[in-house]
């Protein structure tokens, strides 16, 4: 039995004022939920309906209140227009800033101004896919423990951190260490044709803004993804979540 | 001033049913709205707040009623969360299905069952930057004219041409002709290590189920985006989006 209470709180997560109070996040369905779980992540408190299948878990993973709910009751707590057998609280991992001179070692992806959750949520998504297992935003990109975003990443937030910082300050002293910092601009050079290291900084920027002046400074490679014909007039530009699915795929192609 | 009459057929036209009936779709926001008008699609019925500001158009493409709105009726007649100064209702544009012979002259898109209007919309901005001028859809797929896809088209849908056919006919006829039949699978060749015509036809599945196996037989060519690192295991996939991006991204990087 669901309390009213439980509702509430649940219902409060939606915004993050209440999750860095409360120091939660809700997660929902089977694959997100269940990704958290086996990734060794504890619940302060689980619900579900008797569809759910517990996954085969580290003892004491599940040590928290459960409440085995009706679809209707789910229906009142989940965040979800169609809620999904499970719904989660999760403690807000605490993560470490990666220091900025391991953008000389391996990939990792920087989100200057990202504002909608589902691009956010894919974009982790992305990162998991590629191996890029660090992603770094600006103050101002939107928060990955949002619903919308969390759901999106369907899981992969299990294996990718993502970190808020002052993304002008990071990546200045990631030059001072010679770090290459890539960028994809609408004046860019052609990303074919342009030598990828195997290692580096990509930023993404805002959605309708790209990125940022301030930002685009410290870029030391401004790269462009050809449209087709390359001489067609662009008055169009691709979605921030495809432009860094086609980057992130560019850079493991080469290797 | 608007009708209450007006606001309830726009709320209609929410459902597919409803727009197939009055051959009507709802376009909103001033790039979408702007890129069906400079296009050439004649609206018949067009309301804006003062903040709007009219694109330069060929006499006679804005002869339908217009009403000059408050934000506030705005709101009242908007499909979406945040309504943006102007909203227009267009006839449903009439296309012709291209023949399947044509997948041998140039890119063709198939969607076997894409469910999510977003994605289908960000599908056809995709296939619009990749200059792909037709998708040719299965009847289970998504609404182009549903309003979430038509907004996440962001006005590529004035370029692009969405067809709905029953696309095993329509890839049997293609097959007859000895066109490629590109699909994308967990269990394809390495994209980086196939051949690629710069002619074919792509077919992109189902978000949850993938292509479906009856179509899965007329693919000649199986292709697999590779994760990196390689070897890892892979319970994920991408998004059927992003596959899509890094799959028109590639074919047009080969020429």
């Amino acid at each position: 039995m669901l309390s009213k209470a439980r509702i509430k709180q649940i219902h409060s997560l939606e915004q993050k004022k209440y999750r860095r109070q409360e120091g939660l996040f809700v997660a929902e369905g089977h694959k997100l939920v269940g990704e958290l779980l086996t990734a060794g992540h504890r619940p302060v408190y689980l619900c579900h309906t008797t569809q759910w299948e517990v996954p085969s878990l580290d003892s004491g993973t599940l040590s928290c209140p459960i409440d085995i709910v009706s679809e209707a009751e789910l229906k009142s707590a989940s965040l979800l227009q169609h809620p999904q057998q499970v719904l989660a609280l999760f403690p807000l991992p605490q993560w470490e800033l990666p220091h900025p001179q391991t953008g000389t070692e391996r990939l990792i992806l920087a989100l200057d101004g990202v504002q909608d959750p589902g691009n956010l949520g894919t974009i982790c998504r992305l990162a998991d896919w590629f191996g890029i297992e660090d992603i770094v935003c600006s103050t101002e990109t939107a928060d990955i423990f949002n619903p919308k975003a969390i759901q999106a990443t369907m899981g992969a937030i299990s294996r990718i951190r993502v970190h808020y910082t002052n993304l002008h300050d990071f990546l200045s002293e990631a030059s001072l260490h010679s770090t290459p910092i890539y960028g994809t601009f609408l004046d860019g050079l052609n990303i074919y044709e342009r030598p990828l290291t195997p290692h580096g900084i990509i930023v993404m920027g805002n959605e309708g803004k790209g990125i940022s002046h301030e930002i685009e400074t410290l870029v030391t490679d401004k790269l462009f993804i050809p449209s087709y014909p390359q001489d067609r007039p662009t008055t169009e530009s691709l979605n921030v979540a495809m432009a860094t699915a086609i980057t992130c795929a560019e850079f493991r192609r080469r290797g």
